[in-house]
């Protein structure tokens, strides 16, 4: 998205006649804007890939006000998408292969959010979305239930599960928390037997409040005792990998999750800190030094390094030319002269890709509490060019006055 | 924004022929779709408006499949605006006057939230937005700074400084914190002096890492032995309500903040937890009782009271049409026959009532540590009608296997 941004950059008459009314820029800047493209190149991580603390994820060269320009959109699009597909990563890890759903669209920060999470979180292993139109979208599986309101729409409970049987007997999936859950499940198992004898199976009930372990283990019995072990459990309502893996760890019989706000605003890592920094110019590398914040210099590569069963070992960020014959390189080119050097992947290969990397990554560094740190290291020739760097740094600046 | 949606919701050619695709609806029912406007009426509280725990903020009345559709837009509009508001009028809080900016979009959560937290900032008491295409939608003012890169890209700070104070004479604000903020603060006196030998004066410095109490002591001191009093000093780098007020009591000397990722996305309460949930249906009020997420039936209205020197005193939420002759309704109509009645207010004075309102509310309740609680009750009527409700469903419901 990053990439399709770049190679379509461009200012439109309103947004120019926009920034001259702001009085702040002068004439010849906005003549240049006028014809601003991007002609610069990319590297970058193909979609799906993995990475760790400080490695590079896209690096941009080309006349710097072209880079310049894309910063603000391209710091939004890759932190927001990688931020929600590393949260729901935790949670497919958790789930051990029960399908998971996006619910989270109507408490996504916003629209964009809400289509670029039910995308990542795609990405990151789940089976499909409630929201629809990222489902026409982005091609992704579309999913519903019934609402709470669609039940106290009824007089009766009991009715409203009868009439969503007869309307959809494909795909029937009943709510049973509106009143009482145990109440709920013994509706839903007589709607159950009725669309038995009508040659239909009920699909799943849902649970969404109260303590999910329990009342799941309650309901599979009231199921099972009428002969509806092909009925699932599905559960909603707060879901994300820690509540997940308590239900779990305590003995919910819980077949699949909708995974809601939680995951949609990545609630307890609300945001990614990346930057997109100057590392070289006019063939100079460069770096600030502000306390906490200090940057690496010049053009990179991530190494990575495998052991002898394929699993993930270690990475090495070095210079971009550095060479390693035992570790593969994973920042490819993606764009040379402003134009696309290879075509993008499509979100199946994105997922595809990204499951084929997560199985390779060791489990003690995919613990959703306490995780093991992965092994990140500096090359030689990336550590000395950066404290040549500093030094020259400390002379020139900080002894001048 | 949720009046405009609801008065222009429709579903095109292409988003018909989606949904016809997947296979899951019926003809007939898309037929339908392809007619469909909002006809109904709604309620709400006016875009500024204070409100509390359990107070419906908007509420829609019509043929329940068209209230349907707009559940999920509605919901994602309004709480999304209402979350950052309410972060950012806390920041706006304990900044006392001093003017903030919103600098959040690269980490907003998408870039219709970052619109939307620039629009929901302002209109909480913010001065402005570094997100240009906001200012262009929603004519907020804008303001920006210079980046880490552009003084990277110079062989020596002191140079970049020159060539920008030259460049924008009239807006002046230089980022000192690339190497060091106290060599970068007397490489800015030295500039600031020449600009008034031009006969120009330099606006702000900023501070954008480090000890920003301490530093900006330092260099306070620094610019005032320079006679540069009238440069006032910025601060940013990961400030939200907490971080100011720390700053501020430790003695900090800044006069403005830039405020980012952590009032962009709410860092601490990144979701808002809001429901849209029917409440009548067919004259029938109507109510779920799930663990924890009980409703409050029929349509109703919040009663304000406010004490004999005007601050606000304590909420009621009363059922629609019970009358208090000593309190101020605060749910007004907005639309009826799927068009708005009365038109809609301007950003600037949703603002300015904003501010009205929240200079009414005493002290206490806006405390960002340990608030105490505003006192909200419910009315007799309501209360009343609520039991009745309640029983009844638990003995059709709940007694009838």
């Amino acid at each position: 998205e990053a990439l399709r941004y770049l190679s379509t950059l461009r200012f439109s008459e309103d947004d120019l006649a926009y920034l001259e009314s702001t009085g702040l820029f002068q004439t010849k800047f906005l003549d240049y804007l006028k014809g601003v493209r991007f002609t610069g190149e990319v590297h970058a991580l193909p979609e799906g890939s993995i990475f760790f603390k400080d490695e590079p994820v896209l690096e941009v060269s080309g006349p710097i006000i072209e880079a310049q320009l894309a910063e603000t959109f391209i710091i939004n699009a890759v932190s927001l998408q990688t931020l929600i597909a590393s949260k729901a990563a935790r949670s497919f890890h958790v789930a051990r292969g029960r399908p998971l759903i996006d619910f989270s669209l109507r408490r996504d920060q916003g629209t964009d959010a809400g289509l670029k999470v039910a995308r990542a979180s795609y990405l990151a292993g789940f089976q499909g979305t409630s929201n629809v139109l990222a489902g026409k979208l982005y091609g992704l599986p579309i999913f519903g239930t019934m609402a709470h309101s669609y039940i106290t729409s009824f007089p009766r409970e009991i009715e409203a599960f009868r009439v969503f049987a007869r309307l959809f007997p494909g795909i029937t999936t009943l709510l049973i928390d509106t009143y009482d859950n145990i109440q709920g499940a013994h509706k839903a198992a007589l709607v159950a037997k009725e669309m038995e004898a009508r040659g239909e199976r009920m699909r799943y009930v849902r649970l969404d409040s109260g303590d999910i372990a329990a009342i799941s283990q309650e309901v599979r019995k009231i199921l099972d005792t009428e002969g509806l072990d092909y009925v699932r459990i599905l559960a909603s309502g707060g879901f994300d990998e820690f509540k997940m893996a308590r239900v779990l760890a305590a003995g919910g019989r819980v077949d699949s999750f909708a995974v809601g706000t939680k995951m949609g605003v990545s609630a307890d890592a609300p945001y990614f800190d990346c930057a997109y920094k100057l590392v070289k110019y006019g063939g100079r590398p460069v770096m600030k030094l502000s306390t906490g914040k200090v940057t690496l210099v010049d053009k990179k590569q991530i190494q990575r390094r495998y052991d002898d069963k394929g699993r993930m070992l270690r990475d090495t960020i070095a210079l971009r030319d550095e060479v390693a014959p035992d570790a593969a390189p994973l920042l490819q080119q993606f764009m040379a002269g402003g134009r696309l050097t290879r075509p993008l992947p499509t979100l199946q290969e994105s997922r595809e890709y990204f499951l084929s990397q997560f199985a390779l990554l060791p489990e003690p560094y995919k613990a959703i509490e306490e995780p093991a740190p992965y092994p990140v290291d500096l090359s030689p020739g990336l550590q000395d060019l950066q404290a040549r760097v500093e030094r020259e740094i400390h002379q020139r600046e900080l002894g001048e006055m």
